[in-house]
């Protein structure tokens, strides 16, 4: 599990006067993006390879609305993982007290720029596949 | 079913060149809040009114990209309704060719603006409960 | 001048109640690329075509709020035009009684990709000159 | 001065490549409001003490494009306050090198929530006034 701390930004809130839900999809990407550097995967770095990493699958639970400079942590966790698709799974917490906020979970695919299935190599795929086992361990104690 | 059409903008692209996903779900609200006006249910009034609407659930499945100045069509349906959640379901189209970019589906509760169950009144289940029927009867042709 | 009628998104506003400040940008790209279109140049060809039109000046004056679902049209007009650099005014008014919310201008430069200055060529110059022109007969009008 | 370190989030970005310009908006405002907060004043407490808060004027210098995954310094300065209006001036640099990608300015009205001008009180204008010194002296050193 990578956690990554933010403050709920003012343009984030919508009239009803909490956080617009689509934010969180967007706090998943930076929980997601701080995952792939944990394993040694920079995403721009990714891209100039020749990788595109598209979401093809994102949802998200609400059980209570996040405010306007709550401090909340965002824990990101890898829960599959082949050569073509990467499943995380997500929690945002508020971070005053613990409480979980919404949960979710992603699927990106790997492609060309063109949009075609691009199978991870060997520079990446290993990377991934070792903090997978480091998550199942974690899970299993 | 309830269609509305846009265009899309250049700020809801990001690097990857295409549409961000989290966009989608802003799409989605667009078509909701059409499907409401549709059915008689005007949300600033809603509001005004006392109930809030929360997302509780939102989920999204990416077939293939839209992109900067696409015309795209939002499709809205009414899949289930309570006095306490109403649930759609989406289609986002590319309007040149008709295919089928997205689809997904959103769960909403009915609350005080203190965020507790508050039960639909005879002001507006009955407008939902309509539509309900009217789809239902449209599916089954 | 070119107008273009949008109605205000629900995630275009913030916990005052209001469209967030922000967004009136958003909303003048809008108008802009509407504008270049009535001149006869897609922005998606012209970025083919090499050239990047990177803003480099911006400013807003905010005369009274948009809200939620308020129709809006957004006038542009073309103030100025060399071959590195087009200059753009805008207004924005709610529909429903024409009064003025915003106005605004922006500067925008034409660069390679990779940000140098770029001059315009024959292809497209000729196009915003005679909508300046155009411009020009009419405020004198 | 107060300065606020951030890193570029993906989403922020557009189809050229860079961050979108709208943004550097969302940037200043997260400056302004820390620097609020250093002021001893909590825009959530300013606004439950019938405060809103609206920005009549921005503006925008973009120098050089600020990128995904940049960690980015936002340099906020109070430069003018009366009891009904309060401007900051805004830098933003590249942390790694320090270079300044924009300038801005904006300027903030204080109203009651239904948008009339709402002098601010004794609990609120002598600790702006303090920073509003406090920058004097150190922009004359």
């Amino acid at each position: 599990m990578v956690s990554v701390t933010a403050r709920v930004r003012f343009y984030e809130t919508d009239l009803m006067g909490v956080v617009h839900h689509a934010n969180y999809f967007r706090w998943f990407e930076m929980g997601r993006i701080a995952y792939l550097r944990e394993a040694g995967i920079d995403l721009n770095r990714l891209m100039e390879d020749g990788f595109m990493v598209p979401i093809v699958d994102a949802s998200c639970r609400y059980h209570r609305p996040a405010r306007f400079d709550d401090e909340i942590v965002i824990e990101t966790k890898l829960s599959a993982c082949s050569k073509v698709r990467i499943v995380f799974t997500y929690a945002v917490r508020r971070k005053s007290d613990g409480v979980i906020l919404a949960e979710g979970s992603t699927t990106n695919a790997f492609t060309t720029p063109d949009g075609k299935v691009e199978r991870l190599n060997d520079q990446y795929y290993p990377k991934l596949q070792a903090k997978l086992e480091e998550e199942r361990k974690t899970t299993v104690c």
